[in-house]
């Protein structure tokens, strides 16, 4: 599911998921090696997995649905969990729930309800080892995935804007376990479902190695 | 905190909130009887309170932000909870948390960090003594309350757009515990709280509208 890269970033196979233990002040860097793939993040705090990432109060104290360099990540108990330390996309996904067998059984009925790969089933693989319960993952950060609201407030999912490289940075405010995937979705990816790199830094200096893959 | 009026409803004071128990085929319509006044709504399954309200499957799964008649609230284990079945208003948000006395804390630090009433602890109150842990109260739907994103994404908080007598009817579609309130944040309800009016139906005796999507 994961290989280990050259500039010793690590890569997700299509539509799989991994653990990430971070510890405070480390610093996650999700990487787009093909461009218009999104990957889901999750977390909660590793001395209480019942503290857990909060879309709600996230959207509540950063009083906006765009994510970039400078937001937090807020927990359902009100603490930074991450701050965004990085950012060359842009765009994100702070509203839905990671794709799941449902998604795929409600919102495409074409599929006639086949078992199919899904960021909710990986994010439950990575986390319910270290004690998080499937009902505890809710909504994720969903990294450069395309989502926005028109006027009369239905929603659309385009292709992700991300290119080749295109990388999202978080730091740790706090020890975590948190999930990650290259998302299981075609429809939100472009048509592909693609892999996504990552990479674990000690602490953000401002900058990361380059990448060549 | 509860006051009975003569009409069957019950008058929910100023910041405050109470529990309600639905069968499922149940309704239960809010009332704003002032007008410019937000009631915020969270429930969980009767038989598993680890079921429990899903703005990101929502959303998700009706493609869509704003939630009015003929809308499904769905759970976290993507099951209908709720269909809305009356809506008068028309605005409504279910992106953010209940205000909190964390809310209070950090966007209106004019407060002092003095002590708030809060729709949070509110539910807390409702939901806890029927087996939901605090960590567990998510995003509520906040109904009549007009929450907007700009195009850059930042979010503005508009008195409610709720007149005198504005209805609001959900049908419950499992058994469920929710909490509601009579929302306690001044900035949220035209500067001043005020109270919400409630009834519990046995049936909706209405008709649907064709959804169109």
């Amino acid at each position: 599911m994961t290989q280990p890269l050259a500039d010793g970033f690590t890569r997700l196979a299509p539509q799989t998921g991994t653990h990430v233990r971070l510890a405070a002040g480390e610093v996650l860097t999700l990487l787009d090696p093909t461009g218009v793939q999104v990957s889901d993040l999750y977390c909660v705090a590793a001395d209480d997995v019942d503290e857990r990432l909060s879309s709600g109060r996230s959207i509540d104290f950063e009083n906006g649905i765009r994510f970039t360099t400078g937001s937090t990540l807020w927990s359902n108990r009100s603490r930074p969990m991450l701050t965004v330390v990085e950012d060359s996309c842009g765009t994100h996904d702070f509203l839905l729930t990671p794709c799941s067998q449902q998604t795929f059984d409600i919102l495409y009925p074409d599929l006639g309800g086949a078992e199919h790969p899904s960021c909710f089933a990986n994010l439950v693989d990575a986390l319910e080892p270290h004690g998080v319960r499937p009902d505890d993952i809710g909504t994720t950060l969903n990294v450069f995935m395309n989502v926005w609201a028109d006027d009369t407030g239905d929603l659309h999912i385009d292709p992700p804007p991300s290119v080749a490289g295109d990388r999202f940075s978080v730091r740790a405010e706090m020890d975590l376990h948190v999930g990650i995937t290259a998302c299981s979705a075609e429809k939100s990816n472009g048509g592909t479902c693609k892999p996504i790199d990552y990479l674990v830094s000690p602490a953000w200096r401002g900058a990361l190695p380059d990448q060549t893959s």
